[in-house]
């Protein structure tokens, strides 16, 4: 290329760069509510449901936000994110519900039981007027299961309080639950390395 | 209900949970490779690419494993999250290249340095033997403007020692990524407030 025609290029990308920005800009300054609490649910089949809610958690944790995380389902295993998170207690607060996942206890009646233990302490979360951000995690396949009143799980997260962020993970939302969502990303499986006989690995999937 | 349609539906529910629980021990039990470094890659247009590469990395941190992020596009404010890996500075190392968002500089040659710089920085990063988990930011966005050689990054990533995870994010991930990676997630936007002219909140957007 000439120094002339180089010239030209540069200056088209400065156009289309300059275009871009004036339409991003006009976009920012259309948003007139400041600040609402959101209903953020991540389903889907593929990864990273539970773990870009605890980013979103860490994100918040590091505005010095108070926040919460209710697990409805637990896996046998201690986690990474467990441990990292107790660098945060200060901020805090975390509960694990639930006997490992449904197929591991195959009792139905202690399932539902600790669901429902899990779903009052996301209530007395919810109730706590300092908390910014709120993870129900695997709620959806609590939900899914029956093992808690999906119209009163949905009429409870609509009631909350305006400026409270709760964030629902997992497989099959209910199409109530993205309803009444205002954020709703769903993770789909692309590849995945099970299918070429790797095994689940600390840091990657624990 | 009768006491003895309780119990059959209970028994029902009890054989259901143990065909699944030895379905998937036996899929546990085929995988014969203990432990590989993943490409994995975060794409699609939704939210939560960053934020789950965020949370990958928060459980590696957990497990006490060292890592690194190179972020190839930086945005214009402090993010809660920088704030919050501030706590894993013993085991963390950050680098952010750029100069904000392409459409912020209006400059090609400027932007091009920078990712090359940022690439670098990956590059010595994965020189080091003790790093277990790597996180290359918006390096697709990078890739998609053409500022850094797609072969000779793909060769790179690929020829990585076995044991390092490396997470790349960004939309419009490149095909030949994809074909290179372990992993593959894409992020699709169902619902967003923007739509509801909300604006960017501190604990969620950034």
């Amino acid at each position: 290329m000439t120094g002339s025609a180089d010239e030209t290029e540069a200056l088209r990308h400065r156009l289309k760069m300059a275009k871009r920005k004036a339409a991003q800009d006009a976009e920012v300054a259309s948003k007139t509510i400041l600040e609402k609490g959101l209903l953020v649910v991540h389903t889907g089949n593929g990864k990273g449901k539970s773990t870009a809610a605890f980013g979103l958690l860490l994100r918040a944790l590091g505005h010095g936000f108070p926040c919460g995380v209710v697990q409805f389902v637990k896996g046998g295993r201690e986690t990474g994110e467990r441990r990292a998170f107790e660098r945060f207690s200060d901020l805090l607060v975390w509960h694990t519900m639930g006997e490992g996942f449904t197929w591991e206890t195959q009792d139905r009646d202690r399932d539902k039981r600790a669901a429902e233990a899990a779903w009052c302490r996301a209530r007395e979360l919810m109730d706590r007027p300092d908390l910014k951000l709120l993870v129900l995690d695997e709620l959806n396949i609590v939900l899914r299961y029956g093992y808690l009143p999906l119209a009163e799980v949905v009429a409870v997260l609509a009631a909350r309080r305006s400026d409270l962020h709760v964030v629902v993970t997992g497989r099959n939302a209910k199409p109530e639950l993205i309803e009444a969502a205002d954020l709703v990303t769903e993770m789909s499986l692309v590849k995945h390395p099970f299918a070429a006989g790797v095994r689940a690995q600390a840091g990657i999937e624990f």
